[in-house]
């Protein structure tokens, strides 16, 4: 049973909407984050505001170990992977708890450094942390952060909205988090990989959220859908295409691939496009926008130095996505051809 | 180390005040919930209104296994554990997250069975469950439930308030998880424990939080520092004492002791007052309350039918916690004798 199955087994039908709206949920299970009724301070966010609450959780040899990832990435990955949740809904994050389960194997100083990157990053994001757990652990170090966020009502871009036509984009390259991920594991030397491919290195353990890119297509207006890219691209625009029911399709052409990937690729004698569509961990944002609006939301993102990628288009259809070959990639005429993309998302150690 | 001083070499002057009170925050690390300024939808909570945040991690192994623990409970007591730490501020509970990491020997049915006793108790408690994250793991099962909750701003009852000459008190009888957890670990086949003594078993399993309690001491604004005794009652008076500067004594004569946990531990042959004072897991309020105040708060617990004991008074002098001990317990002459009690909190599997 895959996680989304999984999840709606558990949680399905538990409670009325109803119910909910009762308690003030605007939004529960099954987006980047929940919505609730709720105004949290924060000047740069305009009344009246909504509540965001997401939590995401990192386990010793399932998301890291010592080879790929150092304490203080840990922390500030953990705590990114949650600011990249809030960023995915529009918002502007606020508040962390985080809550670690500790072997005898991690001593204090380990913790310590795990805690400075974790505040690394919230002095990045301007999140305050403000609580958590602590609690002994048999085995493997398991650390997981909650996040608050705040942003505009009406104005959180949830993964429901696409509609037939919009032109789907991405906010930067993808993969780069795989490509160092593979790069550390098949490295003959600790350091051999940071030294001689720090970009894929970095984008695996520190990623960087997308915040401001965020915040820009919510004052905006025109993005019907968001996502942010943790499992994958494959598998977020399959939650899109699912939860706005429509078709989307995307073209490999128009990927934006990093040349520092490309190159490690090259290197390994590789074809990067698995770690594009299913490496995950890349904390871009992917999202659908009226077409219209292209031109407009371009410009934005250029005059703030975001990346914006058009990479496709949503269509009417049941759920799916499709993958639109590039000519000579794969097949022996020059034509594009269009190939189903498999709804799988990210194993970190299962590759 | 011990939890505390863990805590706060790693998170010790990371942020100042000043930059966490733009922010929004209200109360930091160190009490049984943070507060922030935000106004959650309840109308049972007059505003101006506070955000309450908790999380709570519970590890397989560390705080339960197949013997002492049901799916069920383990769900239940997931949500309970922090619930009780919004009770433990006078507040209202409202929503909660549930963080899952999941390992191969638990299927799918055992984590139905972990959410029917989440839900359970969520129904119990009014709490939305809003969103979550489910990953692998590879041995032990985790899982984390962070909670929100509201007060009315200003009457969050934090643990750093009590003064020289207060009574302490506390809203139920205390050991009765730790003797049931036991009977568990000492029965001989599985369901035995269960059987013979149910009422310490049930305490254990599926505790009761204290929300209501909480809410009267919090209208009735007499109550200067509470605690939730997940710890133990030792270690939760210990935290009442550092962190309002005060000294407090204990009475062993009027802590309450249960029937079925006296006749547990008169079975087992042990003295009960460990497992009153170190178990934990009760989830009774601890607190301290104006002396002048005592006979009207008496009251209204009874009127709502919700024990209330004094068991002891706050004294001037550097923060420890003594225990005036009966006359005979322990020592030959008549005379009450008065010993200090450790600091020391709970270790489950570590007895």
């Amino acid at each position: 049973m895959d996680e989304f199955a999984s999840i709606h087994h558990w949680t399905g039908a538990r409670q009325s909407a109803e119910w909910q709206q009762r308690r003030g949920v605007v939004l529960g299970i099954g987006d980047d984050t929940a919505i609730v009724d709720g105004e949290l301070a924060e000047d740069g966010v305009a009344a009246p505001k909504q509540m965001l609450l997401a939590v995401d959780t990192m386990v010793e040899t399932v998301h890291f170990n010592v080879v790929t990832m150092r304490e203080e990435d840990i922390g500030y990955k953990a705590l990114a992977a949650n600011v990249s949740d809030i960023a995915a809904m529009g918002g502007v994050p606020l508040h962390a708890l985080v809550s670690v389960s500790v072997p005898r194997t991690w001593g204090p100083e380990r913790m310590r450094r795990l805690y400075d990157g974790l505040y690394a990053c919230a002095e990045r994001y301007g999140v305050a942390l403000i609580g958590g757990d602590t609690t002994s652990a048999p085995a493997h170090m398991v650390i997981s952060v909650t996040v608050t966020g705040t942003v505009e009502a009406s104005l959180a871009l949830r993964r429901s909205g696409a509609k037939p036509g919009d032109a789907v984009f991405v906010t930067g390259a993808v993969g780069m988090s795989a490509a160092g991920l593979h790069a550390l594991l098949a490295q003959s030397e600790d350091g051999a990989a940071e030294a001689a491919h720090p970009a894929i290195v970095q984008a695996h353990r520190r990623p960087t959220p997308s915040v401001r890119a965020g915040r820009l297509l919510a004052a905006h207006g025109s993005c019907h859908a968001l996502n942010d890219v943790s499992d994958g691209l494959a598998s977020e625009a399959w939650e899109i295409a699912e939860a706005s029911g429509v078709r989307i399709v995307l073209r490999e052409t128009e990927l934006p691939r990093s040349g520092s990937m490309a190159a490690y690729a090259s290197e390994a004698g590789i074809d990067p496009l698995d770690w594009m569509l299913y490496g995950g961990e890349d904390y871009v944002l992917l999202g659908t926008i009226d077409q219209t609006s292209v031109k407009a939301t371009q410009d934005s993102f250029r005059h703030e130095g975001i990346p914006f990628f058009i990479i496709g288009e949503v269509e009417a259809g049941d759920a799916k996505v499709d993958l639109m070959r590039a000519a000579g990639s794969g097949h022996s005429n020059m034509q594009e051809k269009r190939v189903a993309l498999a709804k799988r998302g990210y194993n970190h150690f299962e590759r």
